[in-house]
């Protein structure tokens, strides 16, 4: 990596927290934008301004159920003394070939339907005898039972004026107006406008593949028996599910056996559905750490960009760490630890921000705040560290809950913040502030 | 509807939102469970009490890469003095037949490696020579390279306590223990520790299929041309994606032309994929209201549950809804009225809720906010309706964003947030307090 590669790193320096996140938000560019069907670009952001190519509303139309027509008519007109006027069509929404509103005439409109020519306002039904010759009614008969009410005559109870219920041609958006800006996150609303000025497609970041392989010749698949020595994989899972949280199409390929050959070819494999690799396990310093055999070496010396760095950082859960590009096309790859807890914690602080670069998503990390710290005792921290502790958080506190091995999954699972113990911290008092990552 | 019959509610009734929501939740029960493979159940809500069948960790394991050893070998051991012990051999994670470590002796293990039996403590590979006869190392050679590590001899830099980077069997959760209660979500977190627990499928609530329509003549399908008196449809495509949103598995059918037979031909198709209905339009007072004429009159009266019932509502925009339910099977519908802005905002107050009851969810609602109210002038409501204006909300904020209209598409796409002005409100000044729901 370039920007690793500028820095004063060998490796025995401790990297902090910062620093390495920094390195992997300059390094992963977002992925190139591609022209997606409407849905399919629900979550995505927009690289291009939208211009609006037809104004909204294209015509002047109705906002109610009612008649369409000429101020004068209708004047003075009050239930005691309606104005009686000739019914001379329907105009349903949809409607192309409009009849002609005249002196002393009506036209039955729809909600949405074009004004028709002549017509100067809408009175609702409401106001009107609808045709029946009775008292006010309370709305239209369905034309396909009663076709007799489009014509004949209808008699309006109140006066209205210009333009009353009548919503003007480009009253939301006009012909040449910007309706979304680059970097727009496209949710329901901004799709609904998107397909009201009549784009079926629309050019975003498409969302990023992320191919998940976790490592371990003792990890067994969930449902099966585990024999001695054997744990079940859960690395796999989690992040799978997590790098679907945030945004990605996520690839679960499941536990790969210690040897660097097969994790070499695995992921050789698995390049081609890849935007992003992350694997688990094998980053430390163990004699079978088989991440860090098979990809230390894996980089073309000769080319710009390749193979992965194993570095330490100055965290807890998550001290060693693997970040670099794979493949032909440098395919960045992020090598977290294999305990569960240190995946998980390496995943939202490393992995979850580089899949929102991927996306182009300026707002990559986490949401965080303030917090007291509710505890029976002082929480403990390795000087020199910054730890990443589980807690649940609500109303301006936080507990921890369960300790500080990163083996502790079930506290995890009944976690929904990390409660953040900085550097040279030793100690967190009960009644203390803290900062906690908010897991949402 | 059962407790729709039972309301004093004639077609006059003008119900309230609160009324119409309750009557919602009270008929929308929540899916039959299916057993899911854990990844297709993320979000889902669990239905069973998960109990932990083998206790985390299943055997007692070392928690670094280093030396299993005996404590009594290595009681005063430093640097100076190291204790120098005969390697008997590797314990590599998933390791089945373990060495025997006895006096005088040690094991290399790796991180998640079974404890041998004779040994008492794991010391770390950096408290050693790693078996190199000079200084302190950082790590191991790989195994594939260097072979000779797991034999010859090791020094040992500094004593042990008993269980020392030990993690005791059963010390996440034990055989017996409930690892989740019925009623959680899944997230990642949980995925985690039902996976690591063994569980290859789990019990749960599946997504709710929703399957949306939207009615009218005078819809395009965006992309194409748009002719005389024609609109695009952007419903289908809105509700389709704010669905997805709420946590259905969502089937956008497009645009049906008004005709009642058209549209309950349809429906009656598909019925077949529907867990929940949602159409748009056609539920008002016109001679065109496709959807309210389909529908009224497709419950078989000999048959309990079954019927749509069209209601107006005291609320803007939004006023004219149905709900009820079709089909063999009962399948609930959702009617909302067919301008862009009521039907979106219908959907959030009505049909996110009645997605989430479907999947077991207890939270189904938006979270509102207090706020105060930044504009440059009152806002206006009509009397007896509660009105939801669009806007954008930051910091206890809210500031409105374009008109009442409820075809104004542009201004809901730049909003986050809908200003609740109540019934009984007619005229909000800049500076009061709002209540506001956030769109998220």
């Amino acid at each position: 990596m370039s920007s690793a590669a500028t820095r004063p790193a060998g490796p025995d320096h401790l990297w902090s927290v910062d620093e390495h996140l920094e390195d992997i938000l300059e390094t992963v560019r977002p992925l190139e934008p591609i022209e997606l069907q409407l849905l399919d670009a629900q979550g995505c952001v927009l690289v291009e301004d939208v211009t609006v190519p037809v104004s909204l509303p294209p015509f002047d139309n109705s906002s109610m159920d009612g008649y369409a027509v000429r101020i004068a008519d209708v004047a003075g007109a009050s239930e005691e003394f309606p104005a009686v006027l000739e019914v001379v069509g329907d105009v349903a929404a949809g409607a192309a070939d409009l009849v002609r509103v005249g002196p002393g005439q009506a036209a039955r409109i729809m909600t949405g339907a074009p004004l028709p020519p002549g017509a100067e306002a809408v009175v609702p039904v409401e106001w009107t005898d609808g045709g029946l010759g009775e008292g006010p009614v309370s709305g239209m008969r369905a034309r396909s039972l009663a076709p007799e009410g489009a014509e004949g005559h209808v008699r309006v109870h109140r006066p209205a004026e210009a333009r009353a219920h009548v919503r003007a041609k480009g009253s939301d958006v006009k012909a040449g107006d910007r309706a979304l800006e680059a970097g727009t996150v496209l949710g329901p609303p901004q799709i609904a406008l998107l397909a009201a000025i009549g784009r079926g497609t629309v050019r975003v970041r498409p969302r990023p593949r992320v191919v998940v392989l976790s490592t371990g010749s003792e990890l067994v698949q969930p449902g099966e028996e585990l024999a001695r020595g054997q744990i079940y994989d859960s690395n796999s899972f989690a992040l799978t599910a997590a790098a679907r949280d945030a945004g990605a199409i996520a690839y679960r390929v499941g536990a790969v056996v210690d040897d660097a050959e097969t994790l070499r070819a695995t992921i050789e494999d698995q390049l081609v559905r890849a935007d992003l690799l992350v694997t688990t396990g094998g980053v430390s310093v163990g004699a079978y750490d088989v991440v860090k055999e098979a990809l230390s070496h894996v980089g073309d010396e000769d080319e710009a960009g390749g193979g992965v760095e194993f570095r330490k950082l100055a965290m807890q859960p998550g001290k060693p760490q693997g970040f670099g590009s794979v493949g032909p096309d440098h395919t960045p790859l992020l090598a977290l630890p294999g305990n569960p807890v240190s995946s998980y914690v390496s995943f939202e602080l490393f992995v979850r921000p580089a899949i929102r670069a991927l996306m182009g998503l300026t707002d990559v990390n986490r949401p965080r705040a303030r917090a007291t710290l509710k505890a029976d005792k002082a929480l403990r921290s390795p000087k020199g560290r910054r730890q990443f502790l589980r807690g649940t958080y609500g109303d301006g506190e936080v507990a921890p809950v369960g300790g500080s091995g990163s083996h502790l999954i079930a506290a995890l699972a009944h976690a929904d913040a990390l409660i953040v113990v900085p550097e040279d911290v030793e100690s967190v008092d009960p009644g203390a502030e803290v900062e906690v990552v908010l897991l949402g």
